[in-house]
């Protein structure tokens, strides 16, 4: 069976950047099935790419090693890593980008800006060290090209994670923002992401609402919504559901949610349970 | 040989949305080979995606399956089908996405947005509603990743199509604009579909049109051009050809002539035989 | 292993055009790996065009095929033609896309618009001619679907150069503009590309540089910057650097250097060494 590797970058779709990679990484493994997840992760968005990384790693097969490149501080002594959950394998600088994997592992709180890999994690991770997996010279610039491309396509092969450097304790990550829930019920969230559709993506998970959902008030851009829909079809103007990442989203039939509620991520969503 | 899957839908490039279909199709179907439309279509936008689809699935090779996916009643009454062709197969909502491929293979007329398949049409079609070949659980939201996505990568493995589910009789569809033609021979039209280009693509076939080219006087936005070109560099400013699909298109040497004619899908373009 | 075929045109992400093509070539060659370099040339913009597809096809396995459509001739007396070099094989119009390969394997100087193959330069090329090899009809706009699309699938499947055409001596080609250097040893480049990033960058190469970086004055746009740096995040603002393909870079920390400096393609750049 061919190996999977993803693709997730903010190099865009215009330059040779991205099948600059795709090109180094068939080289190595011609059997390899690239898949991008996507390229237009905004420059330097390391939070942006965290979250689509980890909204899209779960729907491919088991062992698909998923490249993640969002990288200010390539060249400089940020580390490169592997880290090798369950499910998957990611192969990213080690930046925070992997912050939504770890968190979702339990693999530890973020003290001082890095995640701790407790043997009961299941994580497991090495710092890409190893130059025979590179290519060569390595650019100072280009490390997805030279460095993180060669390495998923050698991992592609089999070769075994310690082969490609010493296994690593910590990773950087930043803290995933946790909805707030007032003595009076009322839950605080925030923005994590606007989609290309303008919906509105929260960190208030389906599973952590009160189950009568026609009872809630839901307030973003100081205009309040009142209760849940089940399909963006079934109100008319905004409306609120629970999106296919279980998470409680924002939405305008057939229009742009963000851009009615000049939304921006981080910004704060509450929910209420109505008196009566 | 590996099956065809081609994806057209209105998800963009920048989410995962379009990578969690793919990797669904690839955890049930690894050596399937994916090829992208456009993900671009305008939100919501079906006539786009139907037309979009309509000219690019000739070219796959036979039994290709397309999964089209632009759904603004996604988990609403609106069923989901495969539609079977003699050439290909497509998975879709059952919002009128296939109306070009069902005008073409002369279904039936629409009635109250309907078609009704004939056997003489070569067509059929099933509804999807077998659950042992979904996602579980299904997002009301996102029946691309839980539904049409695993019923395509099931149906590339050769499922056979009756075990989606029932058989249907009619689908949704929405009438083909054709050009009419007035008593002194002018043939009106309306603009279909506007490329990344800027070129005009009408509804005026290249075989209804008479056969002295050097004579049409053709008018858009206002604008008159006289005669037919045969490529784009035949004319230095504003001209008209027949494009790649035998669609009678306006074009601009080097330019984009929907922005210089502020030109709109559904813009009438009419055609004349010169006197003299 | 799977022959590789890799697309660089204008067509831009939102049409069937691009997928026409694929599809096109997965007909006569199903198991062709498709790798996408990129479809966003700015219309009709042959330089940048060939200014991406050199610096992408380097990274790709051994007699990859690269097809390269920007095309704004297509349908008139412009030659279709196959380049073979070393490493790959070219399919393009004869219209200057070929100039960076051509350059770089020093076939020879452009004289009146054209570069003669010597045998020296161990590069190939032939005419398309044969018409057993296109599909039929061959519309007179989409040359890209008709014809260098099956005539690059066939190539991959083994069929030999010779048999697409006669042999063919000269090619299109514009001159690859080089740095000059003054007497007093100040360097003046220009600008090749500009990323997606804002990275300007130019036609002077790290290896002509002197040796000396932290004394180099780079002035751009009206901004002097003095020294070079290493990496993307060595400097708070504007930097210089040498970037992934050993070219002279301007760049600005998180942030768009083309934006700042209102850069151009073809503006110029120049370096020169301090005294003290």
């Amino acid at each position: 069976m061919a190996a999977v590797i993803t693709l997730t970058t903010d190099f865009g779709l215009g330059d040779a950047y991205v099948a600059a990679m795709k090109g180094t990484i068939l080289g190595i493994n011609p059997s390899a099935s690239l898949v991008d997840i996507t390229h237009k992760i905004k420059p330097q968005e390391i939070r942006q790419a965290a979250y689509v990384l980890s909204t899209a790693y779960p729907y491919f097969p088991l062992r698909t090693i998923h490249l993640a490149i969002v990288d200010p501080g390539v060249g400089t002594s940020r580390k490169a890593v592997i880290l090798r959950t369950p499910r998957a394998d990611f192969v990213a600088p080690d930046n925070g980008i992997l912050s939504y994997i770890l968190d979702e592992h339990a693999a530890g709180p973020v003290v001082a800006g890095r995640v701790r890999l407790t043997p009961e994690s299941g994580l497991e991770a090495v710092a890409i060290t190893e130059p025979r997996f590179w290519r060569s010279p390595v650019s100072a610039t280009f490390h997805g090209r030279d460095i993180f491309a060669p390495v998923a396509a050698h991992l592609s092969l089999g070769v075994p994670l310690a082969d490609f450097g010493e296994a690593v304790e910590t990773l950087a990550a930043f803290p995933i923002p946790i909805p707030r829930t007032a003595p009076d019920g009322t839950i605080t969230g925030e923005i994590l992401h606007i989609d290309s559709f303008g919906n509105i993506i929260t960190n208030i998970m389906g599973r952590d609402l009160p189950g009568d959902a026609a009872r809630l008030k839901i307030t973003a851009g100081g205009r309040v919504i009142r209760g849940l829909c089940r399909t963006y079809d079934d109100a008319r103007g905004l409306l609120a559901l629970i999106g296919s990442s279980d998470r409680l989203e924002i939405s305008l039939k057939n229009g742009d949610a963000a851009a009615l509620l000049q939304a921006g991520i981080g910004d704060e969503i509450s929910v209420q349970h109505q008196i009566k």
